[in-house]
């Protein structure tokens, strides 16, 4: 776990507007109560099920089993930054587990909300290719384990709101150029009348940062996995077309300049400043992003955004350091790789 | 005239501080009509006499006689830029003059409020100088014209607030330390009880733009021109001391990095920026003076910072481009003058 996740460093198709795809299956072992309910040895009980069934899923490619409580709080903390775990799957990390697949792109934690949450991650628009990866992982897993389902409500869940297909599908979008020109509220804030539902950067209730925002579906319940998929690809495809608008409208002649202007002292900050946050070091990238995809800014290596949106977040930066960093010295040396990569690269 | 003033450009004492000294004598001939009232025979006769003396200066250097009238605007707001003129003597330019040094480092006005201002300009802290070469230019031209003079209120002048001396001596500092640690107001707040007077770069009612801030003498009467030069030299060296002490805190250990950080991120968008107003060409160009001069930034050619804040003003822009502007049209090429310059210097 050294490497940043491939699908967070990598360009999929349309990765000019979306970072990434994610599909996660919710399940849980029939018999067992819950996490949330469940003993110690109950969930102690369902983290060697799991362990006992990795050897299964090598068809697959490589999967390694993880404790979160061997690991040390940073190492927890780049997974969150890699989406490869959710934020809550860090707290209390004893009984709790992650398996992960050599390249990162793959994650099933267990004992989070739910016994099993299988999660597959793609780079770009990837929705058909992530999804049939994770059913392919869940048949796997499926002919171990017994699974909680009834016929009526499917899946069961921790949270009766997943209950059904146990399917959440979610899009990362970056959208600067709608937000520029202030029609993120137009375009996203409409989904919860069609079943989506629209957050930032680490999901629910998390801030909206460097103008990435996570669409996913909401109904899991009498909708099929396909369907859900159709239906979340054709929404992807409306703000597709909102945002490319968004970006010609910026390079109209009348405001080429201005948009070039933005963006270019963007650029300059990230290659001047020497302290800077997280949030605008995202933000800044953000704008430096939509310069390189818009053609106005050319950079040798493009490829280093992506990658430097990870590298830039708190915990990426202290397991580079090799050691946890006061909030300052992180600032610091926030800047200072930006400074080295950006002046490199450009 | 196609030069810019080398006052302007190049570097004197404490120019770390102080851009420029300036020293105006006013002068009216005996029995003509101050300006505001004379007719425009009188007017025509006060030109006639004043350019006819032009000759016997020479012994000071070449001096040239220009009539504002024949000048188009862009060739007298190059002039008010360079502070060889003041604002208003550009309007209504017929029967207006002014005398130029080659050097443009002193100019005569002709007609402004006064029949004659003798300024000397020079850069850095040179009070004693500016003086001395100003009351050289003064008795060459009266002992050549008849002045209105007498023995209670000393030279007499249009605005009586000028009479006696008739002695303007007058500091340009920059002081982006102080206004950064917020104590211009209590450096500069007091100066009215002293008999001095604080404006922004143009002089009255002007703004202050890119922390630079004139400091003068407002009492003409019954205080010799010796003592009016001493007390500001004085009061110079108190507002140098404020500001170098305001440097060094800046400087400080633990506040060291974000004065670097400031800095370099002005750097950074001066290097960047595609439209740039003057405004915030000044107040950017004041962070990267300080910058330099307090060896944060290293410069290649840090002379060309000085000439920078000058060539980056609307007149000079428009007379290096050869023509009229538009304000988009100036605003972009400022920001590509900026980018040539700081990038190749750098």
């Amino acid at each position: 776990m050294k490497e940043i996740a491939s699908w967070m460093k990598e360009t999929g198709p349309h990765g000019d507007i979306v970072l990434g795809t994610r599909c996660r299956l919710a399940r849980n072992l029939a018999g067992v109560p819950f996490p949330g309910g469940a003993s110690r040895d109950q969930l102690r009980e369902v983290m060697n099920k799991v362990s006992a069934v990795v050897p299964k899923l090598q068809k697959l490619g490589g999967f390694a089993f993880h404790e979160m409580g061997t690991m040390d709080a940073l190492e927890r903390q780049v997974l969150v930054e890699e989406h490869l775990v959710s934020p809550s799957h860090t707290e209390n990390p004893q009984h709790k587990a992650v398996l992960l697949s050599d390249e990162a792109n793959t994650s099933i934690m267990v004992n989070e909300e739910d016994h099993l949450r299988i999660q597959v991650l793609k780079p770009g628009l990837q929705l058909e290719q992530a999804w049939q990866l994770a059913t392919e992982i869940d048949d796997l897993l499926e002919a171990q384990l017994d699974y909680a389902f009834d016929l009526q409500s499917g899946y069961l869940t921790s949270c009766p709101t997943n209950a059904g297909t146990a399917l959440r599908a979610s899009l990362m979008f970056h959208l600067p150029a709608l937000r520029r020109v202030k029609k993120v509220q137009e375009v996203l804030g409409t989904v919860s009348k069609f079943g989506l539902t629209v957050r930032g950067l680490y999901g629910e209730g998390s801030d909206i940062w460097g103008n990435v925002f996570q669409l996913s579906n909401q109904i899991t319940l009498g909708q099929s996995e396909e369907e859900t998929i159709e239906h979340l690809a054709r929404f992807a495809d409306q703000i597709l077309h909102s945002e490319r608008q968004a970006r010609e409208y910026l390079l109209e002649e009348d405001r080429k300049l201005a948009t070039e202007d933005w963006l270019y002292r963007s650029y300059g900050i990230l290659r001047n400043a020497r302290t800077i946050t997280s949030q605008e070091a995202m933000e800044l990238l953000s704008d430096l992003k939509l310069g390189v995809d818009l053609g106005v800014i050319p950079l040798g290596d493009p490829q280093c955004l992506k990658q430097l949106m990870v590298q830039i977040r708190s915990a990426h930066l202290q397991r580079m350091m090799g050691q946890p960093l006061p909030v300052q010295e992180r600032d610091r040396l926030r800047a200072s790789l930006l400074r080295d990569t950006l002046n490199n690269k450009a």
